[in-house]
């Protein structure tokens, strides 16, 4: 890991210690992913059941999964995980549905009512990956939303095993939240087929979930292109921690690895104002990833960590401001009072007992989040990813008679005369 | 205009019915763009200068508005139209304080708190087009809800006119609303400006508004790069009308020309199940348009509109569902009995009395909307769409103790290790 005294950094250096690991779509991929796009808009099915034995090594007989593949996956999922997820998923639905918004009316002039409807995405696309294992939790963050939202079409793609199968536990999670249409695709192939539509996936609105790489660069394609909205742009994942002298750091290091633990370009963080703090945490991590089954993915993401000693921790939320991180731990003794200095971040969690982990699973809140910075403008998923909102304005013979004029003066000073007169036409009417 | 008959029509013909003038960026317009976009990043302020030199015929001296120059704008502005603009804001104003999001808190477990903060975005980019003329309305649309959301730091870009200066009108708006920096920039150049930052332009975190083809290209080129967030994908304006026989065909021929004078490529569509309505707002189309100063847009726009007669009403809202218009008018006698039939649109206008251009200026909702079927999966601007929200979670030593077997259970499942451990060391610590 690299240790770092804030105070002693020019800004050069400043901005090089909070750069992100290389993240610039290497031109490989960019064409890779464009061509697997072609394909698929060209030849449909037969380019997904062609990609998937070329890139995948499996030979797909059912591109969907079958009534009988979510029987086999009840049976097969243990209790206690199938438990697991369900409890999950209640806490899950539960803190999202009291975030939804509800629709309302402004009578903005005598006779003027303005409201604002929401409406479910008529068809969404969820993507769970299945990279060094299969993530049924994103299945519940991204299922449980949509159908809160009303969603009345959701599908959902998760790579397939070896044997040709989709993972049990996936589809379980799948099944929990309503979800009913699964296939057996991953990459760029399966952001393309639910993006343009072939004869068995359906074309949907806007497509959600995280991914490797080439998930998250044809996730981009698509959307530039316009077909198609997406829940926001996805980077490897990261976390930030903020500690303050009395933090644990076993804690500290354990959380650190959690981070570490997800990809070779994960990238970890720790803002200290006690040197000692950060000389322990150092230690343990040394201590602990010894002893992780994924410890050579760790040790290359501690590679591209940062220790930073900051004088005050003031600076160190400023530090987490700029960074905007996906995750933001606040291991300090009075976390609440700190929590309005946090302008810009994914998902923070507050004090000892609070692992990101827990937000991962199974607090309530959604694990599907901004990162590499976006969280300066995007935020996470919830409800409203799978809602729109649109609005309604009703006039009367009084309401146009009250604001009918402004309207006028404002359409001639833009030069707008068939604005204007479809506005003085309804005047002249009710005078 | 073209008449077409919805039963009549095969699968085929209906999709070239509903299909939008060619909206398929030309190569030429992309490349123009990106070399543009290369130019501000390299040369800052001095490309901004050289291509506004060239673009515009107007040599640039301030590049930002001056305190001088607000000052004059105050004085050339007549009182009525500061008065309309005032009139305006407030009604702007209070449609969208109402639908503001509020912070929540849940405790989802005993001992685990989950809340949702609401963050204003840091540095927000508005762009107001001034193509045929200057549009104030526009500058009152994006600042009145950037300011709402207490966004700490708003700029403004406008093009030039002749002279150099910006538009009186579009000043005094901007200031209306709080907005203090406006750049007297236009096209691809103030979008790479405000998302790259120069040496007078502050990088932004998200830009907002609509403009034209360049302009919009220049938004989606800037976001596909990651390094910005932008408000929507934009495209030409379009209007929906969806008339029965009680319909006054004057004032829907007006709403129809409305938005044919907005563009060349703007897109009006008219369905009814009344032949009569249909022939009769032919008839008063062709009567009004003859008096229009645009007439010459507003005929070429006619040229791509649709009026088509439908057996039954249901069958035009599943057109107008569709389609997803920008702006959909029910000049309907019932309006609001058939509100909820209404699932992809941008905005909708009640009534005989409700012209869209009471929307695009005063009724209170914004008018910058989703067009080209963005409805689907895009909202209107609100103020959510100058906010973040952040999820911030909490567990006690209890709250640890209750939901982190939980956790625990499906980090396993998952194979990451270290998540499971920062779990277990917090619950072996409070056991």
């Amino acid at each position: 890991m690299n240790r770092l005294n804030w105070s002693e950094l020019n800004e050069l250096a400043r901005a090089e210690a909070l750069q992100r690991p290389v993240q610039a779509v290497a031109a490989q991929t960019r064409e890779a992913v464009a061509a697997l796009i072609v394909q698929v808009r060209a030849d449909g099915d037969e380019a997904l059941r062609g990609i998937t034995a070329r890139l995948d090594r499996v030979q797909l007989d059912d591109i969907e999964v079958t009534a009988a593949e979510f029987e086999a996956a009840e049976q097969a999922v243990a209790a206690d995980l199938r438990a697991a997820m369900e409890e999950a998923a209640a806490r899950i639905r539960r803190f999202h549905e009291a975030g939804m918004s509800q629709g309302y009316t402004v009578e903005t002039a005598p006779g003027v009512h303005c409201e604002r409807m929401i409406r479910p995405i008529g068809r969404v696309g969820l993507y769970v990956p299945a990279g060094s294992a299969p993530l049924p939790s994103t299945a519940l963050m991204l299922g449980v939303p949509a159908a809160l939202a009303g969603c009345p079409q959701v599908v959902l793609c998760t790579p397939p095993r070896a044997d040709g199968s989709a993972d049990p536990a996936v589809l379980v999670a799948a099944r929990l939240t309503g979800v009913q249409r699964v296939f057996k695709l991953g990459g760029a192939q399966a952001i393309a087929a639910m993006a343009y539509g072939t004869a068995s996936v359906p074309a949907c609105d806007k497509l959600f979930g995280p991914g490797n790489s080439f998930v998250t660069e044809a996730k981009q394609q698509v959307a530039q292109d316009g077909s198609v909205a997406i829940d926001m742009p996805a980077g490897p994942s990261e976390v930030l921690v903020i500690a303050d002298a009395g933090a644990n750091p076993a804690f500290v290091a354990a959380d650190l690895l959690s981070q570490a633990e997800h990809g070779p370009d994960s990238q970890v963080l720790l803002l200290t104002d006690d040197a000692a703090l950060l000389q322990a945490v150092e230690a343990e991590v040394e201590r602990q990833v010894a002893l992780l089954p994924r410890e050579a993915i760790a040790r290359q993401a501690l590679g591209a960590s940062r220790l930073i000693q900051v004088d005050r921790l003031q600076d160190a939320f400023d530090i987490s401001n700029r960074y905007a991180p996906e995750h933001l731990i606040l291991a300090l003794r009075e976390p609440r009072a700190w929590l309005g200095q946090v302008q810009a971040a994914g998902s923070v969690f507050l004090g000892d007992y609070t692992p990101e982990a827990l937000g991962d699973y199974c607090s309530g809140t959604n694990h599907v989040l901004p990162t590499a910075g976006a969280a300066r403008a995007w935020s996470g998923v919830s409800v409203a990813s799978f809602q729109n909102t649109i609005s309604v304005q009703s006039a009367s013979a009084e309401g146009i008679a009250a604001i009918g004029g402004c309207a006028r003066i404002l359409a001639s000073a833009e030069g707008l005369d068939a604005h204007e007169r479809a506005v003085a036409l309804r005047m002249e009417a009710v005078a």
